[in-house]
């Protein structure tokens, strides 16, 4: 087999991609050592995180004055992004959204399939096909699950590739959700010795909630986390995590008590019940009030132990602690936008630029 | 009490600024002497609203010439604004969404609430502060009374405040129409010795509409100014307004005698019946036609009278009249645009940069 | 009667006008030999089409690099459009909106009535006057026959006239897509001699597509040029274009034997069943299939021949042909974009500074 090294999704049929194991995938979704689409979370291995966490701080610097902003917005503003979401999704939406704004990049949006050709007849394909044919970009949030995928493929085999970003795909795949989670806990850790070694609990819905399933392997990365997995029984963390963990030789716990494990991390995720999932309103058989997160534990947590939580929240996290300095979860929101700004720049291949005006800035 | 300066809403309790008389409010809404968030009409006093006037009229002028334009446009470009409008309205919202890119601001918008997370359980609060996250300002329209100011309250007390703008609440304030009226008064006034001293009738359904209530209390600003109220009993102008012009000594004339006003007034502030607010459909008892605006009136206004109206229309005005120089609804449209544009710079501390641009340009 | 050359719908009345037949109406939507409103197909003739088609070449070639897409950035920077699109279509919304984004036009849309003023007892005229009032450019789609006709006469006899494109008016009127077609065959038969005196088939529902009417008509611009009309009979062209055809003494073939025609052609142009506009599922009686084109066909037709659609396609042409160097339907997609841009740009007479650009390009 002929690899096309500028373009691997030319060089394999879709039928044999869709058979590959997720790890071996991600060599399809390069351009070289760069990421060109972005659609699973285990296509990115270290040295893409750090420099990716690295590209996003500078961003954030250079973005706290006038002068700064203006230079970020010619860094991408001969591009314009297509965002295709057919999902409920505003937080999402807002955060790439913002972060084109952000590099000058020009959104333009699909949110609603009733105003689409779809109700003509048109297949899914060539509808995408379709609108990417304007845009330069593609971000995407579609409720099939490898639908993204799909389309990454597609357009790779077409005279005019564009590269795609999962936004979001059935309960599986939110690559850059992970993204912003890893980018919050390497923020939180810096001036204490970085991610390796710390200790994190996940909290709350552990079953249905792609986020945990997407940060707990990509922590497999960072050598001595020892991982807790605290839930209800039927929301505990399902087997395949487990076994990429055991894989990997990561420490992990897996339990219902919460109270024990409180003193002894280092992060907290905390999650909300995901119950738009359920088939048989089955969350409201399930106490989950002892996986709520107290005033009270406050005083039982690390004096630098951080609170995360992909939020939306419901009352997992009591509204008083926002005001902790712990609570990481705000700083959160804003960290997605510029992980998601990161990740642009450099499908794009400019993290160059901002390296030259960072060290200028603070030469 | 410590009052923080540069951000007085840190200063006091959501339930002790409830509290407070709408005239007292201000005060938390400035920082030094401009409007920081603009939530209720009476928050401005007279310097605000000449100085608001006089900085649109710039705009208007720069913006004449494609060179204006430029130099508009890179004013504000390192702005994002968030239109968060969960009530109807594309009017407003047009015009707010206009006036960003007048000034180079990028606006994003959420106007349905049914794509974002609150179907996931999540409070109102948490809704907005995680979409201001990405955010340098929020223009907002709600439903609720009183609720853009419980978010400028909620996010004052934050690690990241940002402005907002009201666009509308409930059945009470929606202080941007009552600045672009004022901007229609003090244009049309500008050559006849301003609006002091100047007789103004409010025509139709005065006990509901929000326009009327808060351009009748800024007219207590200036001295000399007659207001005449002219509706159908049932849809008169409420006592409350009737008190604010009392305690001020502004003269006034309740009355449902149309054609007597008529020949009186230098301005006609026609408005449509607010059906929306119906109850039981009582609307559809009253005769409003005698508070219809005719071709046959023309003759009987003073000729340098105009003709202002809000908009949508029905049948208060009839098409005929868009053609007389002294119609000035829309002008006042376009007003509107304007003078949120110059509201913003104000917001952002910019109307210097407008100044010396005009002084070259006039020079 | 007096002509304002400047503005010469003010120089009819709207009764008057709508009594003209389509090929006189030209005349009132132009600046001197420009175009200023793009309302019907007709009103185009060859010098515009061939300048209009030279202008999208130009801009799609300073298009391929960063500089060139920056400098488009700038043409059109002080102005904003207006997408009004009260009919489902993201097809040609997105075309529009990324032309606007190409040339640096501020884009803003309305796509829902059910969020206007409509919905307060506003006439629809008021509606529109009021959102153009923003904005410099109005584009809108509409299911009502006529009605950017009315729109474009309306603004004309104000004090604030702004130029209409019509992206789509009830069954019969879109001329963009007539321009983009005419811009497809002219890049494909750039280095075959041009459109003249080639031969060209429309193939399926040709009764009911304004997209076929449309092209059909500007071909007849092009001397020499004779058209098959493929179809079953119930969805033949309709006698007003085969009058058009015998008018301007273009050959023509009517048929219903695809096959004899495919050796024949220089182009095909294959449409979708339209049952949108079918009252009584009628469509469904009809054999479409042998009016498909397979790949079997492809050995069959000409060489240098092209296959357009105007897209969506259901089955009319099976997917496995579009990675045939004939399918031009991908293609015409974005000279769809190209050519919108070229026609704003034309429209506020900026193809001079296109020229310049293109002549120190390639200098």
């Amino acid at each position: 087999m002929k690899m096309y090294n500028d373009n691997p999704l030319r060089s394999i049929s879709w039928d044999d991609f869709q058979d590959l194991p997720p790890e071996e995938k991600g060599a399809y979704f390069r351009r070289g050592k760069r990421p060109y689409h972005a659609l699973i979370a285990q296509q990115f291995d270290r040295p893409m995180l750090e420099r990716l966490c690295q590209t996003a701080t500078k961003v954030r610097r250079i973005a706290k004055t006038r002068g700064g902003m203006q230079f970020l917005r010619d860094l991408l503003n001969e591009k314009r992004a297509m965002l295709y979401f057919v999902q409920p999704s505003t937080r999402t939406f807002l955060s790439f959204y913002a972060a084109c704004q952000i590099l000058g990049i020009q959104p333009a949006e699909v949110r609603d399939t009733s105003t689409s050709s779809e109700v003509k007849g048109e297949s899914p394909e060539d509808t995408v096909r379709t609108f990417s044919s304007y845009f330069d970009l593609i971000i995407m949030r579609h409720p099939a699950g490898g639908f993204a995928e799909r389309i990454a493929w597609l357009l790779s085999n077409t005279d005019r590739p564009v590269p795609v970003i999962n936004a979001g795909s059935g309960k599986d795949q939110h690559p850059t959700q992970a993204l912003l989670d890893i980018y919050t806990l390497q923020r939180s850790f810096e001036n204490h010795g970085g991610i390796e070694g710390k200790q994190i609990a996940f909290v709350g819905d552990l079953a249905r909630g792609r986020t945990v399933r997407s940060l707990a392997t990509l922590l497999t990365l960072y050598p001595g986390v020892k991982q807790y997995f605290v839930a209800p029984e039927s929301l505990q963390i399902s087997d395949d995590i487990i076994a990429v963990l055991q894989k990997a030789g990561m420490e992990y716990v897996v339990t219902s008590d919460f109270s024990s494990v409180l003193p002894e991390v280092d992060a907290i995720y905390m999650t909300r019940i995901q119950d738009e999932w359920d088939t048989a309103e089955e969350s409201r058989l399930i106490d989950t009030s002892p996986f709520h997160l107290r005033p009270e534990h406050l005083s039982i947590l690390k004096p630098h132990a951080v609170i995360m939580h992909p939020l939306p929240r419901r009352k997992e996290i009591a509204a008083e602690i926002d005001s902790d300095p712990r609570a990481m979860y705000w700083r959160q929101v804003r960290n997605g936008m510029w992980i998601r700004a990161a990740l642009m720049l450099t499908i794009f291949d400019r993290e160059n630029e901002i390296d030259r005006y960072y060290d200028d800035l603070t030469a």
